[in-house]
């Protein structure tokens, strides 16, 4: 693992998401840029002194010299997201597969050079798009594919936040309003991908044109905290995106409805484990996690008997597990592993990143619409 | 009344909310353009043979010679929307009070020229944007204007429904989707308009720029039958607009949420009695219908005990009430009757159909932006 | 009307209800027992002074003089409960159909005279039991009887409102909780009451015994303000019966699961336009009010489309539309008409005072089961 | 750990509960009466061989032999409920520290007996009431504690379940029906009492005396797989207590609500991170997990911001979180790590057992109430 440290939430996260199933390990890492607190914080999880490293670099060359059956079989990255880049990079020139939190890069241009490190490297590279995790997200994409359904005409999804409308000065706050360490983009770049990557997740369709509005809420502030934007898909249909960080009062509001000729269906985070299926001449189904009726990747994505609400990160947790089960397909010479797995992967790091990118140029443009291409914005900010 | 015989959903919804307190009664009508149907209609109804009219133009012309102890109050206007102006118009000059369905008038133009008619008549007009009707609504317009809330940062506002996606040819969606009857917009024109209506009622603030986004979701449809607006309000705040007829499943989910800068509120008319309002720092509460710390708006907006649910028809009954009261009130000599009562009037007529005509323009722009004016755009459909 | 005048709730209600759809017509009352009251409140209502009683036996005197063109067509019973009986008894006797609020009498023993007197005097006479108007009621009593729902097994129903926590000395609180005005219960007598009557109602089964834990929760208070029912089902069904007045923070939460042995429902008037049937193989399907789908009573009792929601009063004016087409069908000499319309009669009356005094029977007893039966109790209050 | 084999559902939740937060590690087991099962389950758990137990009295012995630095630090027991005493005796005998499955015996007398054993034995002993583990229930339990709550007068709790209006066949069903292996009583054993004990838990209250109606809803069943339940709590509160497993299309559908004389509370585990906080006079309060204000009990059984949903495994982890924490202060001397954790102990354990076996006897009583006693009722099944 390289970031997660002190105070840090996600790091925390990862640590319990990768756990929870008793099938991987934590053996090493670098947890903070100061060498002192990364030994200090690796120790206070029980790992090999030797393991705790002072930098990620440190990390790489001496983890490449163990013999396999002891290195570590993976990396983790859960830095700020300038050191998204470089510790992925060197990771996969050092010859492991990495796990990466998104946004990917920091900018497209980036992602864009990722994505030949990645091919070059022949290492596997996955993204933590944690909300595909859930098993519900899963059958929603099982059933928007299904006939009954028809065609999807349109795409409604949203992720309210309201912790930036009171906090300036948190050690999170901070660094996500700051365009050196954050990108170009603070609301889009954060929770604004999510959304994205989930609409086209369960809508099986490209976001292929935006138009946006984003706003800096507060006096001082130079990335966005909030935005709208109108979408089109690559099928036709119309969409919406929602994202905000100054929403207050709101927690963690991720909403996804996806409509379709004969169907639509409805979901939130709030309460995952419930996906509203209507119908045009049908009373709305409620389906359940855990019910014997889901398909296949929503039912191994489930732990429990439906009733028995499973969250947050047993969504993550099923990040994870479906990357260490794409690793040992790999590893033990599976060709079909790398595109086979139901993960996030690099087109989704590059698709992400161009999103971001895309949206932060579409809102400074007086035109209504602009097309999302993987061709980066002449400037960033 | 006119308008609102065989087969009219609205017509009937206008009788049961206006005799729902018992205080107003239906004592003529012209309920069909054909004579014969409009005699039978009314006498269903048990209306007196003689005042059951074959047409609103002989309506008007034979009530006007009665003498006001026996002539009707004021008129209500149910028609398809192109002739709810040469009705209103000719009910106005006639000498009676107007109380109309909305859109008020078939474009912008028509909607001057009806205002101008109205300060001219010296007669009262009222529109029936029913659901500015529910008490919790009355009382989310109340918490907006207290200093608790700060300042409106976001209003998202979505009327979505279904029935278009199915039903090509009953009598309803075919002059819906007709342009010589419906107007210039057939999505915006019936629901996003009470949508608009509803988030500056709320808000308190004027909606002055949009971007546009409508579609025709099926062939051969001139009309929206869809569409997603991003909006600017005059007080700085944004927001986001959403109306379908075409939401798959969906029924009448009109829902509304403003943010402040320090609390939100979030209201949907599937759970009218309920209105959330949030905070960055305290638990949501859960405000009710009924409740004895509501406003005094909404509570003379409610009938019953909290607990007990009031719908639709009981909101309605509220515009009825409030438009009866403004009547005594004016017909009493209150000179501040014109201004003082809390019913859609004149002028939201006219803000309405600028929001519709102005949407339709901002649809077809390539300019992201376009600003809500009260000048009509030079063409109509 | 007899009853109902100024600062009395339930007689506003049912003034709504009766006005809803037009076809009801209030033409006279003796609103109270102070004849200046009751005068002055009924010139309120825009009635004729002529037919504003002093008191109801002169307004049956004097209504029974009338010719029958225009003569009341019946009488509405809204007193406090003493009054129930000697109003019914009088107005039948004098010839009049007679609605009356619940519970029907103060005991059994009077519940079977009146049941004597109705069958006499060859009237008409329905009892207001208000959550059986619900649409998704009737749907729910529909689905019950469907094969595939299977035998019911269970039932769970709960009436819990607060407003006793609080008030003691307020007009209503004070008649309810005194024996004289109230009957020997006030929690069952008002509240539990109906609870049993929508059990029984939508399960299609008898209660036959129960084991019954009533509270008087505060010093000084005679009679229950809370209580808990176990129940037993003629067709073998268990059952659980709540109902509070105690409920802290409560406001009229009925509730309603019914259980088969292959499908269950759950209804809450809290929603009432939902209704859920569950499976134990099939997802949860939401019924809602107004859909294509739902049984002929049910779309007989809604007038709306679906999503425009609909209330306590649209509930109730639907036992005042079944009941005026039962008197219609019964003057036109329809001789099916005592028995063939969805309106609460005189024995639902005869059962309703069978469960309040047993139940209270029953809490006093040390016996686990108490047999509920037509013979009054040895003794009352 | 001791059970928890192939086909367990049970031990697979308290492997992930215990891993989660990377604090405990499973070390040793005896999975399976089946020596070669044991082994073969332990290995895919990828367990040392050596320390895969073909019997649970041969895993205490070995284990027992080892230093203590290489030792299990605890035993978990998730066997069948005849083998829950045994094990745990046997266990405390050896000198092991006990976390169980709830039925903690096999009724009341083994109770009694594995009581004095605890204490005898000086090693701890935790039983797995999963629900106190949800943040929310423990900030149920802080706020029932504040004066603003009032005296608590009425707690209903209910756990309905519908898998057994179905299942007949398979292995669960099978032990849970069978009185040799799962106790006099199969729906009470099973969730009845985890409702039992949650009342207790937050109403801060015990139950002294039960009346209840335990049903055997199919023909051949010979224990109960329904019961509803009156209860008098030691403190003069009344409640309900409903359990089923024939509540059929009902999951887990545990719901608790404490009734105070000021306020209420009201909680779901469908939707675990609300509890609503219900008053007289003030709205009622949305309580969310992760809330700043929660109590420190609460906010220890915390692992995420608030919105992101938190479930079932993180409530059991909380369990086990506890249980190690006062294993390492009571290693470390501390004297009242007895006692001060937040952990149910031997003594929920055998009032546990007192309720399973008296609400068996009140069942079969003619009487309605029945004391709950810690002596066992004269005979068992």
């Amino acid at each position: 693992m390289v970031g997660g440290g002190n105070g840090a939430f996600i790091g925390a996260v990862h640590r319990m998401a990768a756990s929870l199933d008793g099938d991987i390990e934590l053996v090493c890492g670098a947890f903070s840029a100061n060498e002192q607190s990364s030994m200090r914080y690796g120790q206070s999880l029980n790992l090999d002194p030797a393991r705790c490293y002072g930098s990620y670099q440190q990390m790489f060359i001496e983890e490449a010299k163990l013999p396999s059956s002891q290195k570590m079989d993976f990396v983790v990255v859960v830095t700020p997201n300038h050191l998204h880049f470089p510790v992925a990079k060197m990771a996969l020139e050092a010859g492991f597969h990495v796990l990466s939190d998104k946004p990917a890069t920091f900018d497209l241009t980036q992602a864009l050079l990722l994505e030949a490190l990645v091919e070059k490297s022949g290492r596997l590279y996955g993204l933590t798009h944690t909300y595909t995790g859930y098993p519900l997200i899963k059958q929603a994409k099982h059933l928007v594919k299904q006939t009954d359904f028809g065609r999807v005409t349109k795409v409604v999804v949203e992720y309210s936040q309201g912790w930036l409308a009171v906090d300036d000065d948190n050690k999170q706050a901070q660094w996500r309003l700051d365009p050196q360490r954050s990108g170009m983009s603070c609301c889009m770049g954060d929770i604004g991908v999510h959304a994205a990557n989930l609409a086209e997740y369960v809508s099986g369709s490209d976001i292929t044109a935006i138009c946006a509005d984003l706003t800096a809420s507060k006096t001082g502030r130079v990335l966005d905290d909030d935005g709208s934007v109108l979408l089109q898909f690559n099928n036709g249909a119309k969409g919406v995106l929602l994202a905000s960080q100054v929403a207050v009062g709101d927690e963690n509001n991720l909403t996804l409805r996806v409509y379709g000729e004969h169907q639509s269906l409805q979901w939130s985070q709030l309460d995952p484990n419930t996906l509203l299926l209507k119908s045009a001449v049908h009373p709305t189904q409620v389906i359940r996690t855990g019910m014997a009726s889901l398909c296949t990747q929503a039912k191994m994505a489930t732990r429990l008997p439906s009733g028995h609400p499973e969250g947050y990160i047993e969504a993550f947790a099923n990040i994870y597990r479906n990357f260490t089960m794409q690793i040992r397909a790999f590893e033990q010479g599976d060709a079909t592993a790398l595109h086979n797995f139901d993960i996030p992967d690099i087109s989704d790091a590059v698709r992400g990143m161009a999103f971001i990118e895309h949206v932060v140029a579409a809102s400074q443009s007086t035109q209504k619409w602009h097309p999302i291409s993987l061709v980066p914005t002449p400037r960033s900010i």
